[in-house]
């Protein structure tokens, strides 16, 4: 019963966000979300970070993708990106927190920009 | 250095908003964010569920809270809340999750209402 008061048909909590599996547009599973990014001041969710878990070959790495990139399909269950699968191989992408600062303005926009996404 | 990849001025991660503290009006922490709740469609974040966790007497009550009653203080490193605490006495609560449906219209539209917040 904990799902219920974590996901209704409009809302998620963001706990049920992390972990929620990522679906490509032919609605093979890719991968899943690992965390949203939130914005301080708006509380618009303008990030989510994307782990393969080492599907398809794209190892344990974390790609930073634009939250409008996203979305929600009831049927899957899940977020559906239609984003191409090849489009990932040079996206930007950090194996490690520490080597992303969200704080940089031109990672924040190289995020956007790559996958086409006006700030 | 995990904290950086999770928190700038700007952006925090969900994962790092659970947990977060939260300050009455006087600057006193009150208790912690349990988790926020996202638009599915929009990727707003429209609600955050707050605990006292044994603070001030409330137990371990759930207390959804509309997201705009929170803002963000960086000098404090958490959220702010101007709701007065005696506020709380009588707010919409839940002791387990079970109990709170976020599907029911009412019961967002409850919590909206009881802190003075148009839908």
């Amino acid at each position: 019963m904990i799902n219920e008061a974590r996901e209704t048909s409009t809302l998620i909590g963001s706990d049920k966000v992390e972990g929620t599996a990522v679906y490509g547009a032919d609605g093979e599973k890719i991968g899943s979300i690992e965390r949203v990014m939130i914005e301080k001041t708006t509380g618009r969710v303008s990030f989510a970070v994307l782990s393969f878990g080492g599907f398809l070959g794209f190892g344990d790495d974390h790609y930073p993708l634009p939250w409008s990139s996203l979305k929600y399909n009831v049927e899957l269950g899940g977020y559906q990106t239609l984003i191409p699968i090849d489009r990932f191989e040079r996206a930007p992408r950090y194996a490690d927190d520490s080597e992303w600062d969200w704080a940089s303005v031109d990672r924040r926009k190289g995020v956007n920009d790559y996958y086409g996404v006006v700030m």
